[in-house]
């Protein structure tokens, strides 16, 4: 998959070397949510206060806080400053899953029963609503209006970005570019406000805020093509989540709607008629597969998903002093982890 | 019931008087609303912005904005600084409908389908979702930090105030202190911020500032107070809302609360076996309510309401310049009208 580059990082690809650099700030923003819930708890009921912490210390990856802290501290920025705000982050998106799993009536998050599950609707539609007010308030207070603006510019696209998504649900000519505009609004606008937020925590100019910004966005349009990949192509007893999901929903991603754009007149019609039959869809996930794989749909996607990467790797190259080359790496690490990911 | 003082003031407490006076700022409001939805409509999807403009244009009466800008010119403000922000509160307001429809599986809201109805659970979510992230953009970017403060501790307090209440649902001891927790949480605080962001945009000192504060939550309890009153009381012909939901769900207001506090032991003992059982609930309205009369319950919870506004109106004396007592007129009608209101 041409990720011979890497060994020239100091951290490496392998998720143990990532894993090791990343802890320390892993630690730091595990501490300041705890912090910060328990600043709360003298005036938050009890029962809110027990959902909050069920819903947020779920074993997720703080993936987006981590971003904010590691571009911040690139920009020459201080911890001290980021840390505490940077868990807006995790707050916003976790109120985005609990919401997710009520709209979806998801049973379970990660192995255990979801918050929508443990504590019931209601408990989980307001929770998310807490943290989301929570995150708005966390990001003004930390980084200023001109954040503010960006994270909450990010939160409505992310709305936008589903209802697109909504209003997409039973088009099977979707172009490359309908997707992309869903991806952007729903996760990569996100991941940008992480990188950006953390870099105007650092008061840098405009250019260094930019290059971070384009790094978030392609990180999280890349993270996105990855994981409609993996829900054909991945390995369950590895992530966990059965394949063929989106198949099965009628759901048009990447690899498929590269397929339909490049088959033969007789296999696009085989697909787009599998398609529009709930009872194909729900049986036809092999041989849709084979398909897609038949006009290089995985691989073609796969490429994009390295293209977009190397795009972004490309605007780090501004930062170029020695101090923040640990930075540098982490994030190129990143990278390449959300590429060869498998779960 | 203690109002003929009310004549004093220039609009009176006829509905009528009351309605010519803010009807031109009702007409601001709703044409900010109106602008900055279509500045919205450029990057936002076609069916979001139907779900928005469905659910926006209801009918609401603009209370909340109203007293954003009301307080704000009574502090000296201009209309043109603080009436694109007063309808962060109307987006708050509706979010927290949207959600709340979802919740309690609502069919109809305001006479129409409620919008959860209309365009699904996902959509009512994620609109309210929407509506939050804008609501708290529009008051940061309009009126500066120390609003967005105390904006989203208003929001933070509301989920809190819901769950203190789920929290109390069998809990038939509850003192009056419990009841003025949820109440104030649920809907005060968020009354008090529309006042007290107002009188911030105006840039006054903190003595009005509280002062339109305290006024706002008197407002919002007292509100509260004659709502929870009319699911006893109200003629259903002009509430549009059938009596005794409250009673049948066992939720514990003001009224039940003091006839339980007041009762022989007999009849408390008769209540509280009524509200224990699903069955007796259903069909136990009537009894239930000519028990709460034979202890005042309904006449001294009005009394309770009468004297919070008595309170609040003597904190407005001290805006007494003549150019401003238009404005506080209009505060004084608001308050009677809260209190006359029959549905």
């Amino acid at each position: 998959m041409g990720m011979g580059a890497t060994e020239q990082f100091a951290v490496g690809t392998d998720g143990a070397g990532l894993m090791a650099a990343i802890a320390p700030d892993l630690a730091r923003i595990e501490q300041a949510m705890q912090a910060d819930l328990a600043t709360l708890a003298s005036d938050t009921d009890a029962l809110l206060a027990e959902v909050l912490r069920y819903g947020l210390f779920n074993g997720g990856k703080r993936i987006r806080p981590l971003l904010t802290v590691l571009c911040c501290r690139l920009c020459g920025g201080r911890d001290v400053d980021v840390v505490p705000l940077s868990i807006a982050f995790e707050y916003l998106h976790c109120a985005t899953l609990f919401h997710d799993d009520v709209i979806d009536q998801a049973l379970t998050r990660r192995g255990r029963p979801a918050v929508n599950v443990a504590f019931g609707e209601t408990a989980a539609i307001l929770a998310g609503d807490f943290l989301h007010a929570r995150s708005m308030l966390l990001i003004g207070r930390g980084a200023g209006m001109q954040a503010l603006e960006i994270f909450c510019g990010a939160t409505t696209a992310m709305v936008d970005g589903e209802f697109l998504q909504l209003h997409n649900a039973s088009n099977y000519n979707l172009a490359e570019a309908d997707y992309f505009a869903v991806i952007m609004g729903k996760t990569a606008r996100l991941i940008g406000a992480t990188c950006e937020i953390g870099a105007l925590v650092a008061g840098v100019a405009t250019e260094e805020q930019q290059a971070l910004r384009y790094y978030g966005l392609h990180l999280g349009c890349a993270f996105q093509i990855i994981d409609d990949l993996l829900d054909y192509l991945g390995d369950e007893t590895k992530t966990g989540k059965s394949v063929g999901n989106d198949f099965r929903e009628g759901k048009m991603t990447l690899p498929l709607i590269i397929a339909i754009g490049r088959a033969e007149e007789k296999d696009r019609e085989r697909l787009l008629a599998m398609l529009t039959s709930v009872e194909q869809r729900s049986r036809g996930f092999a041989e849709a597969s084979a398909l897609i794989a038949r006009y290089d749909g995985f691989t073609l996607a796969r490429q994009k998903a390295e293209t977009i990467i190397a795009d972004a790797l490309v605007r780090l190259r501004i930062f170029e002093q020695a101090a923040v080359q640990q930075e540098v790496a982490v994030l190129e690490g990143l990278a390449y982890y959300v590429l060869n990911r498998n779960k």
